[in-house]
C-alpha cells in the first residue's frame, strides 16, 4: 500500500508526468551524463521530447559513477516539476566491478552464504556508485545448454533456483533498503519461462502446460518474491502463446493477484514494442495497450507508452486507474528506498573509490571462484606438484576474457589471467607457454609451436574454453563442442604422451567430445571473474580443494538435448526388471544419460558415505521424517562435501519425477573426520500440482535417496500416511 | 448407437463374458494358430487362463493368412458359449504384402488419390487374408528427426495431416464396411501427440500447452474421425502428465463427449500396464481402474483388465455400465463388419492367392514409389543418360532392405532392388557395382573395390542410408548424419572427379552434411517399398519425372531441431528492417532455417509461376477471396508440380505461425503448358484457439503466400472484415 504522502503527490501529477513515471530512458538522454545526447540507433527511433525526459522516471544503464549519477540526479531534479528524483537502474549480474564468477558457477558452489555475499558485495559497489535497482537476479530454469543464458542462471533445479534466488536478493537489498544506502533493490527475471526456448535459440517460442510451469519454472521466480524482491522483468518470449509483456494471465492473474507481488514490474529492453513482430500487436498503440492491462508498470527502450498512453486513456480505452497504480508502485519504490529524503542515496565518489574493487572484494570474488570451479575428471594429475615444469597453452593462457558475459563494467585490464596466477606459484623457470591457437581459429605454426614448449614440461595444462561473447544473451550455439581448432590441438598435444590438465573457461555446458578421453585431468573454472587466475591456480597446486558440484548436465551430446535429472520415468525405461531390448525409452546411438549427472564433481580427497538412514517409515502432515548419513573423509586432504538428498513419489496423479532435489548440505571436513549429515523431510515438500493444477500431497510411497551426486544415491522407502 | 440384437445379446452375457471382449491376445494363444501355444516372452506373463482365450474379444497380430484366420475363427465359434467371433487386427500400415513407399514418403507425394489407393490395396490384400483392422493410419505431428518413428507419419503439418488421415481411412474402409469384404476398419493412432516425445527419443514424455495440443497436434486425429475411422489407439506418453491410456480428460472428454466418438478405444501394446512404471498406478488393479474410467474398450497385451476389472467392479470401485459401454462399442463393430452374419468375412484363399502381390498392385505401389521419391538435389547429372557406364556403389546397391519398418508381412525376396533396377533398363556392360561398405561398418578392401569399380565409370551412382531399424518405433537417433563409414566412403569417391549421384534410403530427414556438397545430385527415395528398384530406375533414367515434395524440414544439423516451417516469429526475428545484429533469434554458429524447407523438391522440368492473384482484398464470413496463379512448364519434358497456398494472420490475440499451409494443388503439365490454379480462402480457415481457447477468427490483416515450397513465395494482403 502507498503512504498518504505518495498517494497525496500522485494527485498533484498531470497524466503526463504520471506517465513520465512509467518510461525509463538510457543515460544519453539526461543532462549531466558522460554520452549526453549520443541518442543514435535504438535510442533515436525513441522520438523523445525533453517534456518527456523532464517526466521520466527511471534511467537505464546507469553505471557511469557516483559522479555521473548525482550530476543527473541534480539537474533532473532542477527540471522536474515536482522534484521527483529518477530511479537509476543497471545490470549489475555477477559483479559491478569485481567481478565474481557467472550466475552458472556460482550455482555450482552450492554455497548460499558466498552467493549472498557476492550479491552484498556488488551491491555495496553499485550503490556507492549511485545504482539504486539491479536487474538480477535471473532464476530462469534452464535445461537446454544451446542456449546462451544458461550461464546466467543457477540451472536445472527449481527447488535449488529458488535457494540461489533468495541468496541473492538478500545479498542485495539486505535488511533495511531505505537505511542502508550500500544495498540495492533486487529485479528478478525473467517472469516467466524464458529458459525454455525452444531449439536453445534465445528468444525462441516457449511451450509448456501450465502444469510444467507451475511445477518447474515459477517456484524460482516466486521464492525471490517471498524473500522480498522488489522488482519483477518481464520475459522476451510468449508463454502459452502470449509475450510475457502482455500476459494478463501470468502478470495480473497468477504474479499480481495469486502471489500478491505489489512491487514494480518492468518489461526488458524492448518487449514491449515487440509484440509487433510477436504478432500479437498491430502497432505500438496496441502494445501499449497490452502491456498496461497486463500490468507492466514500466516500458523498457520503446516509447509505446509515451506516445499512446494518453491517447489510449483519453479515448477510454485505458482506465487512468492503471496508470495511477503503476506509479504509485513506482513511487513506493522510491520511497522504499528513501530517494525522496536523499535522491542521491548511497552515490558518494569517496566510498566508491575506497569499496570499488577493494582488496577484501577481489578475495570473496577469489573464494568464490574456487567454490565454483568443479573438477570433472581427475586420473591422479592433480594436484600438480610445484616442482613440475608445466606448459600452460591454449587460448586462455594468457586471456582477460575470463570476466564472461553480464560484465559490462568488469574490468578485463584487472582480470587476473591463468597465467599471472600460475606465475605467482612457481619459479619462472618452471613455467613455459604458448598460446596454440585463438578461440576460433588457429595456424600451423601455432600448433607447432605449443607442440615445442609442451616438449619442454612435464605436465600440460591445456586452457581451453569459448570466448564469452559465445554464450550470454543472444550467444545459442547449435553445435556445443569445444571449437574445432581448439580439438585439433588437443589431439596434437596428445600424443606427445605427457599428462594433460585442460582448464575449461566457458559459459555453458559443454559436449566434452574430444577433451574427456584425452586430458587426464578436466577442471571446469567457468568464467571465473576478476580472480580467475589466482583460484585455478590455487586449485591446481592444492591450496585449495575443489568443492564445486554441476547444477546442469554435461550432456553426452547435443542430439540428446533436453537432458536433465528431475525428468520422468516414461511407461518403458531402460533397465527394468522387464524391459525389452529394442522396445524401451532410448535413443540407439548414444546412452540415455548425461555425460556427467546434476551434483556431480570431484575433491581431491575422498568421502564415504555410510549409515545411511530413516528416523521413521512412515511420514504425516504433523510427523516429518530424519534422513541421517555418516560421512567421512577418507582421503589425505581437508574437503567440503555437498551431501545431496532426493526424493520419489512413486506414483502420484500425475507422473512425477525420478528425483527431486529436496535439501542438501554443504560439510567441511579434516582428513579422517566424519560427520552425520540430517535432513529433515516434511509433507510440505511432497507436494505438487495435481490434474485440476491444485497443490498438495498424496499418501502412498515414496523414496529417498542420499548421496554425492543425482546418480550415486542410496534409496530408502517411505510412506506418507494420513494422520 | 448400439442395435438392439447387440443390447439383448449384452444381458446375456456373464461378467466374465464381457470383460473378455475388453481382451485382445496374440495369435498364440489361440487354437488353429500356426504358433499356437508358443506362449513365452511377455505373453507367459499375462496368465491367461482357458477360459479367458474362449471369452476374448479380439485377436492381435492375426495375419498369417485365410486359411489360418478361418481355422482359429471356427474353433473359437465352437468354444465362445455365445458364439460372438472374434475380431482380427493386425499392423497394416504401408502394404500388407505389396509394401508401398513408407508414410512419410507417401506425404511427400501430396497425392491424395494414390495415397487412398494404397490403403484400398493394403485393405484388400489383408482382408483376404483375413484381416479385420488395421492399427492404422497414425498421423502423429512431428518435428523432431531423431524420432524414429517420423516415418511413420505424413509429417509435420495438421491440415496435410489430416488429408492423409482422411484419405488413408477412406482408402481402407471403403463406403460400406459391412458389403465390401475387402475393406478393413482403421484405427487412427496415436492418441494424442506421441509425436512430440522429448528429445526425439521414444516413448518419452511429451510436454505441451492445451492451445499447442489443439492447434496442432489433434487436427489430424479429429480429421480421421471425421471421416469415420472406426477405431482410436491411445498414445504410449503422457498427455499433461497423464499417461494417454489414463487419461479422462483426453479420452472421456475431448475424444468421447466432445468430438462424439463411438467407436472403440484401444490401448497401445502394453500401456495400460505402463501406468505402473509411468509412475501413476501402483498396481494393475490401479492401471486397470484408470483405464476404464478413461474408456480403454480393449487392453492390448497385457492383463490389467481380465485380472483385476471383476474385482474392481464386484468392490463398487467401477461401474459395470462403463463395460456394458465398451462391450457394446466393441461388438457394434462386430456387427458393422458383417462378422454376425459372416465370422470369416473377407478371408478366402482363392482370392489371397489371386490377389496378394498382384501385378496391378505392385504397378500401384511402383506409382507410388515414384510419386515419393524427392529431388533434393541435381546440377544436371540427372537423368543419367543410358549410353553411360555406371557404378553403382553402396550398402543400398544390392539391399533388399528397402521395405522400411512397419512391413512385417512384406517380403523382403521380392522387393526390387536397386541393382536390379538398373538391371532393366542398361545393357549389362553398362552397369558395374561394388558395396562399398556395410551400413555402418567397412574395411579398407571394401572401399579399394568401390574406388576400383568407380574408376570404369562414367557416373557414380551411390546407394546410401539407413537400416530400417535405425527408424521406426524404439529407433531414435541422437545423430542424424548419414552412418560415419558412408560419408568416409564418399569422401573418397569424390576425390575421382566423377559425377556423383546419391539416393538415399532412409527413414528420416537427415543432416546431410557429408554428402550435400559432395553429391552432384541426390534423390531422396525413402524406404520405396516393393517396387523400389523399379522406381529409383526410372526417375534415374528419365522415364519418371521427380515431382514429391518434403513434408518434413531436413534440418542443417541435429542441433537445430526442432526445425520446422510454422513457427512463430518471436520478438526478435532475423531479418527483420530495425534488427540488430546481434540480439535477434539465432544461433551464431547455423542458419535459423533448416538446410531445405517444407514443401521442397525438385523436378526435371522447370515451373514458372506468375500472375499471382487475390480476386479481393476483403473477404467476410459469407464472402471467400480467391487466390489464383498461373503456373507455366518452362522446360523440355512432362511434369507434374505441387501448387502450395499459405497464410499468416499478421496480428492474434495469441501468436500465430508465420505460414500455414491452407491448400495445395498437384498439377501435370505438358511442356509449354500453362495452367491457372485457383484456391479459395474461406473464414472457416482463419479460425485459431484464442487465449480461452474458443475457436474463431479475428477481424484484421492476413497475408497469402502462393509458391512451389514453403520458403520460395509470393505474398498478397487482405483484410478479413466483419459482416
Amino acid at each position: 500500500m502507498a503512504s498518504k504522502k505518495l498517494t497525496s503527490l500522485l494527485t498533484k501529477m498531470t497524466l503526463e508526468e504520471k506517465i513520465g513515471q512509467l518510461i525509463q530512458l538510457a543515460t544519453p538522454f539526461f543532462e549531466g551524463s558522460k554520452n549526453e545526447g549520443q541518442i543514435t540507433g535504438p535510442l533515436a527511433s525513441m522520438n523523445i521530447s525533453d517534456e518527456d525526459v523532464r517526466n521520466t522516471g527511471s534511467v537505464l544503464g546507469a553505471s557511469g559513477g557516483a559522479a555521473e549519477s548525482i550530476k543527473i540526479q541534480k539537474a533532473h531534479l532542477k527540471k522536474n516539476r515536482l522534484g521527483i528524483p529518477l530511479l537509476f537502474m543497471a545490470d549489475v549480474i555477477h559483479g559491478y566491478k569485481t567481478i565474481f564468477p557467472i550466475p552458472l558457477a556460482i550455482g555450482c558452489s552450492w554455497d548460499l552464504d558466498k552467493a549472498q555475499k557476492s550479491a552484498e558485495i556488488a551491491a555495496t559497489e553499485a550503490a556507492v556508485a549511485g545504482v539504486h535497482v539491479t536487474f538480477s537476479p535471473m532464476v530462469d530454469l534452464v535445461r537446454d545448454p544451446r542456449w546462451g543464458r544458461v550461464m546466467e542462471s543457477t540451472g536445472e533445479d527449481p527447488f535449488l533456483n529458488g535457494e540461489f534466488a533468495r541468496a541473492f536478493v538478500r545479498g542485495f537489498q539486505g535488511l533495511d533498503l531505505k537505511n542502508n544506502p550500500k544495498s540495492v533493490a533486487a529485479c528478478v527475471k525473467h517472469f516467466a519461462a524464458y529458459g525454455a526456448a525452444e531449439g536453445g535459440r534465445d528468444y525462441n517460442t516457449v511451450n509448456m502446460s501450465e502444469r510444467q510451469l507451475r511445477e518447474s519454472y515459477l517456484p524460482a521466480y516466486k521464492a525471490a518474491l517471498d524473500e522480498g524482491c522488489e522488482m519483477v522483468m518481464t520475459a522476451f518470449n510468449t508463454v502459452d502463446g502470449i509475450p510475457a509483456s502482455g500476459n494478463t494471465q501470468l502478470m495480473r492473474n497468477i504474479l499480481r493477484e495469486e502471489w500478491g507481488f505489489e512491487g514494480v514490474l518492468i518489461s526488458d529492453w524492448g518487449a514491449v514494442k515487440e509484440m509487433i513482430p510477436h504478432g500479437v500487436a498491430e502497432d505500438e498503440a496496441e502494445a501499449a495497450y497490452k502491456a498496461i492491462q497486463a500490468g507492466v508498470d514500466i516500458e523498457m527502450m520503446t516509447s509505446c507508452y509515451v506516445d499512446h498512453l494518453k491517447k489510449l486513456i483519453d479515448s477510454g480505452k485505458v482506465d487512468e486507474k492503471l496508470i495511477d497504480e503503476s506509479v504509485l508502485r513506482i513511487l513506493t519504490l522510491k520511497e522504499k528506498l528513501g530517494l525522496f529524503e536523499n535522491p542521491y542515496r548511497g552515490a558518494d565518489e569517496e566510498l566508491e573509490k575506497e569499496l570499488v574493487m577493494s582488496n577484501e572484494h577481489r578475495q570473496a570474488a577469489k573464494e568464490l571462484a574456487i567454490s565454483s570451479s568443479v573438477l570433472l575428471k581427475n586420473d591422479g594429475v592433480l594436484p600438480i606438484k610445484t616442482n613440475k615444469k608445466i606448459a600452460l597453452i591454449g587460448p586462455f593462457a594468457k586471456s582477460s576474457d575470463i570476466l564472461g558475459p553480464w560484465s559490462f563494467l568488469g574490468s578485463k585490464e584487472k582480470a587476473v589471467q591463468l597465467y599471472d596466477g600460475l606465475q605467482e606459484k612457481l619459479d619462472s623457470s618452471l613455467l613455459v607457454t604458448a598460446k596454440g591457437c585463438s578461440i576460433e581459429t588457429g595456424s600451423d605454426e601455432q600448433f607447432a609451436e605449443a607442440v615445442k614448449v609442451a616438449k619442454e614440461a612435464d605436465v600440460i595444462v591445456l586452457a581451453l574454453g569459448e570466448a564469452s561473447e559465445m554464450s550470454g544473451e543472444a550467444g545459442s550455439r547449435a553445435d556445443i563442442l569445444l571449437p574445432k581448432v581448439q580439438l585439433e590441438l588437443v589431439a596434437k598435444l596428445k600424443k606427445l604422451g605427457k599428462p594433460i590438465v585442460a582448464v575449461l573457461f566457458n559459459g555453458r555446458p559443454l559436449d566434452l567430445h574430444g577433451i574427456w578421453d584425452e586430458a587426464d585431468a578436466i577442471l571446469e573454472a567457468w568464467y571465473p571473474g576478476t580472480e580467475g587466475g589466482n583460484a585455478v591456480a590455487d586449485i591446481l597446486f592444492g591450496d585449495a580443494n575443489p568443492s564445486a558440484k554441476l547444477t546442469m548436465s554435461f550432456p553426452y551430446s547435443v542430439g540428446q538435448v533436453p537432458v536433465y535429472y528431475n525428468h520422468f520415468n516414461t511407461g518403458r525405461p531402460q533397465g527394468a526388471p522387464d524391459a525389452q531390448e529394442r522396445y524401451v525409452s532410448q535413443y540407439l546411438d548414444i546412452p540415455n544419460e548425461p555425460l556427467l549427472p546434476f551434483g556431480y564433481g570431484l575433491s581431491y580427497t575422498r568421502f564415504e558415505y555410510s549409515e545411511v538412514k530413516l528416523s521413521a517409515t512412515t511420514l504425516s502432515t504433523t510427523k516429518p521424517v530424519t534422513v541421517s548419513v555418516t560421512v567421512e573423509n577418507t582421503g589425505e586432504c581437508a574437503g567440503e562435501e555437498i551431501v545431496q538428498l532426493y526424493v520419489r513419489d512413486v506414483a502420484g496423479e500425475v507422473v512425477r519425477p525420478m528425483k527431486e532435489l529436496k535439501g542438501f548440505k554443504k560439510i567441511a571436513l579434516e582428513p579422517g573426520e566424519k560427520v552425520t549429515v540430517e535432513f529433515e523431510i516434511h509433507e510440505e515438500q511432497l507436494r505438487y500440482h495435481h490434474p485440476d493444477l491444485t497443490f498438495k500431497s498424496d499418501p502412498g510411497k515414496f523414496i529417498a535417496f542420499v548421496g554425492p551426486n543425482s546418480r550415486e544415491t542410496v534409496e530408502m522407502a517411505f510412506e506418507l500416511v494420513k494422520e
